[in-house]
């Protein structure tokens, strides 16, 4: 059976996340899907490298699926692309070895986390990819980034309705860029700022869990100090900061080890 | 009578564009008289400096308004932020002299539009501000802008329904820029291309009939010289190319000349 990775960016704003949900739509999944349908012939799931929550962005999520035989050869990137609503592009499809899945081998991930800190709204163009929270501490806050850097229980940070299951996991920085909005640069007296999350897993609702802890910190309603308290505690109850809004949130990029599974 | 000056930033993509009509609604003239309205307890007209179409952007629109006396002190930019919906936002409110007029004293515009050449659709995070055209041959439109630069008739390139007057005007330059968006920068591998249009004002579609003109000259369909027989044709007939579609435009910026009128 031929594989197929997909990378695909897409603005969250109007979907109810990723996975496809009996009480909600729509979802990304379950528009991908219709259009893979619509190609294939028949159904074909896809498997993504991880659920983004309703509302937040990517600008390269990865996903594999196995397209029936006879559809392997086509311009599968095209086709997508023709299919789906302009809210959702395919970057790259590549066909890749059948033992190549998108959640178990991605060895990592990079999240972007957008602020506005004007005192006034965002910039219209940009509203729909930043938390607006208006001026913060910032070295204060950078304070608290540096005491979640590093492999961690990550327990306190995870919704409270998740699955159970381990929660170590490595953050290998916390950077923040000025300017940044995702992956665009913004005019230098925008008051805007990005915070990018590297680990080898995210928990569900972990990144915004983090951001909001950050904002509170930064904000001065938290110490920095607070930080080893709350991961020492491994319960998402004693983190009293609020979660982060989804809109602030693009995956950036999943990360594979490059090897012969990327290609088939 | 006092009056003020406001810049205001706005995404057009909702808005059958600046100008109150009878037939089509929201505007963005609209929306900000009954946000200045609830304000001041009274309707008060804003003048603008320029309509812009419907779907068309605006990072630096100007206007005017004469609030009542008794109303001059308020934060009229926080005020009229909180009144008015996300996708329209007031960065400046200044008191300025009663003979200032934010259409008669502006001394030019800068329009920015936005090309986005790939052969796949634009990426959803910026979907809404650019003309999805595919690759140019771009020296070949680099030299039509040259014959377009100068102070011409640019009857040719007006709406042909467009109110009589006269058309000469000076066009300071065409510049474009690989990578940028509007005022926002993106990542050198996206295929986005902004056309920066300078003159002492425009044609109503003025710069939505040259882009539409340079990019047919950049898909081989007219040579660059034609634009010399355009425009001295001086009648919109002669121009055989499409009127750029509204989203990728945005008024950048209006230019008034430093002065006394610009404080009260």
């Amino acid at each position: 059976m031929p594989r197929l990775k997909l990378t695909l960016a897409y603005e969250g704003t109007r979907y109810a996340g990723w996975q496809i949900q009996a009480a909600a739509f729509p979802t990304v999944q379950g528009v991908l899907e219709e259009a893979v349908a619509r190609i294939a012939g028949c159904r074909v799931p896809v498997h993504a490298a991880g659920r983004t929550d309703a509302g937040v962005h990517a600008e390269a999520q990865a996903c594999h699926l196995d397209p029936p035989e006879n559809r392997i050869d086509l311009d599968w990137r095209q086709a997508l692309n023709a299919a789906l609503p302009p809210d959702i592009r395919i970057l790259a499809a590549d066909p890749v070895s059948p033992s190549f899945h998108a959640q178990r081998d991605a060895r990592g991930k990079v999240y972007a986390y957008s602020l506005w800190l004007g005192r006034q709204g965002p910039l219209p163009r940009i509203r729909a990819f930043v938390w607006h929270t208006a001026e913060l501490d910032l070295p204060r806050l950078d304070e608290a980034s540096r005491l979640l850097e590093g492999r961690r229980d990550f327990a306190s940070f995870r919704n409270a309705r998740a699955a159970r299951g381990p929660t170590l996991r490595t953050l290998q920085a916390i950077r923040r860029e000025p300017g940044r909005l995702g992956p665009l640069l913004c005019p230098t007296d925008w008051p805007v700022m990005t915070f990018f999350f590297e680990a080898d897993g995210f928990l569900k609702q972990m990144v915004r869990n983090l951001m909001g802890f950050l904002v509170f910190v930064g904000r001065g309603k938290l110490p920095p100090s607070s930080a080893a308290d709350i991961l020492a505690a491994g319960d998402r109850r004693a983190l009293p900061s609020p979660t982060a809004p989804a809109q602030g949130l693009t995956l950036m990029r999943v990360l594979y080890d490059p090897g012969p599974k990327e290609s088939a």
